[in-house]
């Protein structure tokens, strides 16, 4: 094998064209129509979404009052990838026959309805399918909207996202957002020592705060 | 809320331009030079990176007959991404200020190196740094790379990424990796019950003949 002298600036990568696709991914996202949490028909894609909250709970009132003009501040984005991503054996076709996308937000909707002081009715939601070659850009617009808008369930509050540990895990914490939010009947097998109701309210303030 | 109507194309994002960019991004990658493992220098960044096989253990001789003209067949590609990227809090500083990407080849030369049947001269490895704005680009890259090289170790054999479960979760089985690679301490704390070596031998045969 040939080695050549180190030299950092051979390793490194510059385009600025991605980082305008980027954008025009997002814009076409925020102008993508709203619907209510699940969405009505059942649909087949993979790709990203975003909830909003608009309702009167006190904690998360002023994401109603940001919502009211235009949905502008997710609560959560999430995104839902074929089968087999992270093997990467994923085919064209499994990007558009799979129906990942609606039932991730299927579950997303269950999760709310059985949280004790939420209301499914008080979420709305967006997403975006992305398929065959364009479900490579998934990870990457999820990533970009949660930077943009740090929606408070991705960055300050953790666990809206999580699936049922599985037997013989439950000696795990709750997460937080189990802890403020009882319901889901797995997160309540959950006998570990969890974050402080109080704590998490602070972060919760704090957070809500910066987003202005 | 106005709700409108649903219509599956109105959530449909297509632009040909992302595909042709992550290709870009995927060539200059292949004209990276080549460096030992762990990389002569320390160096700052996040990025993507590959490690080639070139050594004479018969499980993997054929990566080494692959490679000998030109380093096309990684059996392993990786990402390293900067701290807090999965909360989003992540500044531009963090990208450039991190030393994120040589940890990462260190880290895996570490296991290399106390693996019973490999040695760290038989593998040489590839980076290319994304910084700033296209730190974006770092999981779109990792995947297209997986999905066109199909490499051994993250398609077929589990477990080489995998990094210390942590007291109170050793219950849990040997990966495959570890079970046909014994060395890591850690790895030998597991007591769960893995995969027979000779079905992983099995499915790293299929594997190779399949790269052809």
């Amino acid at each position: 094998m040939t080695l050549q002298a180190f030299d950092r600036n051979k390793h490194l990568y510059k385009n600025a064209e991605f980082a305008e696709l980027v954008k025009d991914a997002v814009r076409f996202f925020n102008g993508t129509p709203v619907h209510e949490l699940p969405p009505p028909e059942s649909f087949l894609g993979t790709g990203v979404y975003a909830l909003y909250y608009i309702g009167n709970n006190p904690m998360y009132v002023r994401y109603a009052e940001l919502n009211r003009l235009a949905y502008s501040s997710p609560i959560y984005v999430g995104k839902a990838v074929p089968k087999g991503w992270r093997q990467a054996r994923v085919s064209a076709r499994d990007t558009t026959q799979s129906r990942e996308l609606f039932n991730r937000l299927r579950e997303h909707s269950r999760s709310l309805s059985v949280a004790a002081d939420l209301a499914l009715k008080e979420f709305a939601c967006r997403f975006v399918i992305f398929e065959e070659d364009s479900s490579d850009m998934i990870g990457t617009v999820e990533a970009a909207m949660i930077k943009l808008s740090q929606p408070l369930w991705n960055t300050a509050v953790d666990g809206f996202g999580n699936h049922d540990p599985g037997s013989g895990r439950y000696e795990q914490a709750k997460s937080d957002w189990d802890i403020l939010h009882p319901g889901r009947v797995w997160a309540e097998r959950c006998k570990g020592e969890g974050t402080q109701r109080s704590i998490i309210l602070a972060t919760i303030k704090r957070h809500l705060e910066k987003l202005g």
